[in-house]
């Protein structure tokens, strides 16, 4: 027996759907920008994965662009400041992936001021908060759509409504949704009309490693220059494997019932993990099917064992869970727990575990069953 | 009959290369960043086409790192530039891609000067115009190694020695070199250590769109952030299928068969071009076998025919050439030739074909058969 109970850092492949993306793929081998016969065929299918997306999304497919995955999807607004005579400031949640907050970080040596938005003991951003914390030259706001540690799901339909607010006096500013933790697991198709772009990664649901998808609802100019593909906003020839299965992937996950059987199985981890002494959740708040919350990802703590030790020690029955982001797999701290203000002896023991749509019972069981063992032998 | 001879924009995938990866890729699914077992098996793997490319190329595989493709190569090295407190000039060939010539361009906006070097008439950056152009403040200098358009060579190592000759009394200057049209193609690997980085991409060599490797001699300080993958120079969940396809690619092409190959078919061309009445080489001066050139592309010209109009004639007749870069065909201007001082009449009717490993005498044969015949009937 095995349980894999890390979907929220890369998802098992839909097979049959990445079979079908490279045999398309090379049936369609050139190079989609060449004028020729082979080049217009290339291009004619990777326009189709575009438009499959676009009503998938029922957004208009020139508003789609295919990146090299959630990292760059998220680069491109941020990078597009860069180019700016006049600079100003940049707002970002404190609980933001490392692809926004690490480049953001960056961004200050290119000129710009960056705020932290604080987020609320659940991890949430508020629409208050963003209020107060965004200033008059404040050109761009990045906040997450679901967390990938807690599953929170922050107000954006709110928060954009709190921005279109305050632009009547002022200059506009650019609201940026890291959708990857969203985008194929919970709805947020009705988001997009209310905010400027949405980023999307295809690991996180079956599809390969190396592919990602913007959503730019308003044009930035872009600083990253090249071939002039995607629109002149991501260079580089096109990846129609990935694309293909990005499209394919994305239409397959966005199902109704796949959001309510993760309700039913978050119902069930809580169910068996509430039996587990010294285990409790990231926040302690949280209940089974709060809305707030993503079903997909909880964060819990433990007493006893350090977050890394135990994930280790569960690989060891071949059980996999994580304590963060897989991203940052290799740092020690914990900046969102921190954000959250959680105690750092709580949040050293802290541990992820995130589900998908083929997490069965019975991995839920064998996981928490050797969680509750090793707690105990301790 | 068909004949593809637009290998310098896309190469026709080595099939067997691409299934036995993804198989790899399915069975190895997970983060290579995650803590757990199965994220240790997947980046083993990793790790493993990291070691066989850098084998291959002869360099230690710390120096290695995969990127979404030849444009992200190259601009790695450049946008590492833009966190630095101190800006001075970035030195620039003027035959280069889009991927550095338009970035450049946006450098400026971030307030680096850029500093063009001069090609001569053949189309080649000589060590003297590069020790003409730097200057003091040059941080970094880019030059291609072979064009992706003419097929010219530049003096790599030559360039190379100039530049350590200047350093004595200055700061060194960073010396990146674009070798996509390069690697695989013709030898390079005595280059490695002569420069700080060299770029390459998979598709050019029979692997899949979407993947690249930089070379990294010697460290920068990276400005794109992330989750720290890559030796924190390129973050984003590693792309196993695209890295291991390019590992198998790259050793599969660097045989020195191989290129005695394309020295012939290049003859071949020649022998065949040469009796079409108005048909001339650019520059005029390049012979078969000229090893200032690569044997994979040759520019042409005709007194007839517009190129553009010229590739769709062709393309009508399952005949793939292309006028320059498939990334920029979409643009009417031809600056690389504009550099080498061609008349804007002869440019305008310019056209590339560029070979491979797998192109045959009859393509050549039936491209220059119909070539021939289209030239005529006008």
């Amino acid at each position: 027996m095995n349980a894999y109970l890390d979907w929220a850092a890369a998802s098992p492949p839909e097979q049959d759907i990445l079979e079908e993306a490279l045999t398309l793929s090379m049936e369609n081998w050139a190079n989609p920008s060449s004028l020729h016969v082979l080049g217009k065929k290339a291009e004619a299918k990777l326009e189709e994965a575009r438009e499959r997306t676009a009503s998938v999304m029922k957004v208009s497919s020139e508003k789609l662009l295919f990146t090299s995955g959630g990292t760059e999807s998220n680069h491109i607004p941020l990078l597009s400041l860069i180019g700016r005579s006049s600079k100003g400031s940049i707002a970002v949640g404190a609980t933001e992936h490392p692809a926004i907050s690490e480049q953001a970080k960056m961004m200050a040596n290119a000129g710009w001021k960056i705020i932290t938005i604080p987020c609320d003991s659940s991890g949430i951003i508020t629409p208050e908060a963003v209020s107060r914390a965004i200033q008059d030259d404040t050109a761009l706001v990045a906040i997450m759509a679901v967390n990938n540690e807690t599953g929170a799901i922050n107000p954006i339909s709110e928060i954009s409504k709190t921005l279109a607010a305050r632009k009547e006096n002022r200059r506009s500013v650019f609201f940026h949704v890291d959708g990857v933790q969203c985008a194929g697991k919970i709805p947020f198709v009705h988001l997009l009309s209310e905010i400027d772009s949405f980023s999307v990664s295809a690991h996180k649901i079956g599809g390969p490693r190396g592919i990602g998808l913007l959503y730019m609802g308003k044009r930035l100019e872009p600083f990253i220059r090249g071939g002039g593909q995607e629109g002149g906003l991501r260079p580089g020839t096109e990846n129609l494997f990935g694309a293909w299965a990005l499209s394919r992937c994305l239409e397959r996950a966005c199902n109704p019932e796949i959001y309510e059987y993760g309700r039913s199985i978050e119902a069930y981890a809580f169910e068996l993990l509430a039996g587990i002494p010294g285990v409790k959740t990231i926040p302690e708040s949280r209940s089974p099917g709060d809305e707030r919350f993503s079903p997909w990802i909880i964060q819990l703590s433990n007493e006893a064992l350090p977050g890394e030790v135990l994930v280790r020690a569960l690989s060891g029955h071949n059980i996999c869970i994580s304590t963060g982001s897989a991203c940052s797999s290799k740092k020690i701290k914990r900046p969102i727990l921190h954000a959250m203000k959680i105690s750092s002896e709580v949040s050293q023991n802290a541990f992820r575990v995130s589900f998908g749509h083929r997490t069965t019972r019975e991995e839920i069981f064998f996981f928490a069953e050797n969680l509750r063992r090793i707690l105990k032998e301790l």
